[in-house]
């Protein structure tokens, strides 16, 4: 790797901590220098996991002018695990704030995996350590790949940007292969980038950019007590984008594609699935029913099972638009799969043929386009298809 | 069957319109005397079918003093199809209307099946005609069978009870096998009671009682296009049940038992199921709460797969909670499986070993007892597992 593609900052490494998955790598720490801002946004699930208690409470009073370390554990979630599962956290954090001479609230605890086991906490703090002496700044690839569960294939992007004459780094990777599955996993994700930005509008770009990423992606409709994401501004670079810049608006559009990227990334890995589906909802009266509707589709066991099955079954899309909650009735609906017209005015369309909506059907990215003519609003949601193989992975015992 | 298991003022039949399902009988026609009292529900799903549309308009014009007759036919459901839809269904209510010497309006029409093609109306008048021919009061057996479609078996109730002085007989058939699939079925149900009851009080009646019956079940989530429930009291017995009356209240109870028995025949018939599942969800705070929260986990994909896969896995339970709208906090919620221990206030019941937990997940009858100890309300849902079979067919393309 070249020095010119690494974020100044910012430090990592991974290593074994020999307990679930044996000698695969499963600990990672990331160490971010002094001045580095964080944006952290975490699962809306009221079943929170032991770290995620944690991390949001060290978020908030952590010391900017010193080193910040992520912390990150895969395959166990450390959830459902109460007094004691925040005690283990809390003994791991003091560790590494030890090993790395900084306060015990600037090291940032994550976790992913099964529920409801208690964390080997000697050897998780036995990886941190040899990890600690690995640190440098190369090992993005490695990380990446260590914080990994069921997922088939590890989630890393790396992109220079060009804003105003300003050359930005950014990194980044996650995981997950379902929005969530308790038993192994869920969505982690880590974002940095070297140039200047202050707190509070990194916080709002995290906010805008999940809103059509991370949030706009569905595979069984769950959410997960572990889900975060977090995105890291070094600074390093010195390039500073400020308030209401043409140049904030130029990041915000190309962090957007890297969020969406990795979404799409999560959505091609998603347990079992055969297809990727992108529902688009159009002109709907407001932005909240095209969400309903865009979901209620997304999530919907008979059109994910449909579409496994080739199948252009516009009626069960149909149905799925009629049950959400604020749609009055189904009769301007126009609904195309893939450009083939399917429906059109709530019917069946006139230049619907079989033929033709079945080819559709087969391609391996369906595009169901649904077009409300009642208004300006959209959304879209990526999802996947419900295969024989979600089941057996889902239904197969933990043990 | 003896005269004395029939319910008075209630002849019926069913013949084949050799259609969709070649010579098996796929259409019923039942003539209810005049002055019976009928009370229909149907989808809240805003697609509706064209008989859906047709029977709720002429339930409200039809002629009380004139006989009433009900036209079902299985197979298709004559959804999303639009201005000709409408007409098929109504060229088949003229042409009964003739045949039985009564109005147009008294001809409440039903359907069931494939969405999206027309009816081939010719064949379901001749097969109308047929069935006329053979109406009677005995045949209850053939009708029940008539309107299934994917289901595998016909869910027929008969049952005479005693109210106050009063024997009253009552009859009922349901189909349906998923809450809905769109390609060929849903639920339609039929209950008869020989006992007078007047309309308001019969409205009032079946409300109350689907409310713990088929609005209390689920195998999918989604709702249909033809969904349809129908109570009929024809009066005839001469036995009148009377507003604020303790019959009334017990005539209640005992249709609310006939209607959990065909809901448990609807769901232990589920599409792919091998087990059934109550999920039941007390000392809640509201009885929103507690139907949101019972019905997000008898929907969760990760639920159901994980019975399937018979894994007690009380994580998915937990996360399926803490993403309901209006939880605060799990941190109270104790959940039982059996009446095997797994949660307390929301973490590892201590008590838990997975041994017995295993063996519980192994039943095929299955509880999910949740108790969040943060009210006095409750809400019980029915559903099945989710399967390889529910997946195969859902996905198998309908030609």
């Amino acid at each position: 790797m070249k020095k010119t593609n690494l974020i100044e900052g910012v430090n990592l490494s991974s290593s074994s901590s020999n307990t679930r998955y044996g000698k695969r790598e499963d600990t990672a720490l990331i160490v971010l220098d002094k001045n580095s801002v964080i944006s952290g946004k975490f699962t809306s699930n009221k079943f929170q996991a032991a770290p995620v208690k944690i991390a949001k409470k060290h978020l908030k009073i952590r010391k900017r002018k010193q080193k910040t370390a992520f912390i990150i554990n895969a395959g166990n979630a450390n959830a459902g695990t109460g007094e004691q599962g925040k005690e283990d956290v809390k003994t791991c954090c003091e560790e590494v704030a030890k090993l790395l001479n900084i306060e015990e609230k600037n090291v940032i605890p994550f976790s992913t995996g099964i529920i409801g086991e208690y964390l080997e906490t000697k050897k998780h703090i036995e990886a941190l350590k040899k990890a600690e002496k690995k640190l440098n700044p190369f090992n993005w690839n490695k990380v990446s790949k260590s914080i990994l569960t069921t997922d088939t294939k590890p989630k890393l992007i790396s992109k220079e940007i060009q804003i105003g004459n300003k050359k930005i780094l950014i990194k980044g990777f996650a995981k997950g292969s379902g929005m969530i599955r308790p038993d192994f996993a869920t969505l982690l994700s880590f974002v940095f980038l070297d140039a200047k930005v202050n707190e509070s509008l990194l916080a709002n770009i995290h906010k805008t950019v999940l809103q059509e990423s991370f949030e706009s992606i569905t595979v069984d409709g769950d959410t997960s007590p572990n889900d975060s994401s977090v995105l890291v501004a070094t600074g390093r670079s010195g390039k500073q984008v400020l308030k209401n810049s043409k140049e904030l608006s130029e990041l915000t559009d190309k962090l957007k594609e890297i969020y969406k990227s990795l979404s799409l990334k999560i959505i091609n890995d998603a347990e079992g699935s055969s297809k990727q589906i992108l529902v688009k909802v159009t002109m709907a009266q407001t932005k909240k029913v095209a969400k309903s509707i865009a979901f209620n589709i997304a999530e919907s066991l008979l059109v994910k099972t449909a579409f496994y099955g080739n199948d252009p079954n516009w009626g069960r899309i149909l149905a799925a638009i009629g049950r959400t909650h604020g749609v009055k009735n189904v009769s301007k609906v126009d609904i195309k799969l893939n450009n083939i017209p399917l429906v059109i005015d709530g019917n069946r369309d006139q230049r619907y043929t079989e033929l033709k909506a079945k080819k559709a059907a087969k391609a391996k990215v369906i595009n169901i386009i649904v077009n409300l003519k009642d208004g300006e609003e959209s959304f879209s949601v990526l999802t996947s298809d419900l295969t024989k193989e979600y089941v057996s992975i889902n239904s197969d015992y933990k043990s």
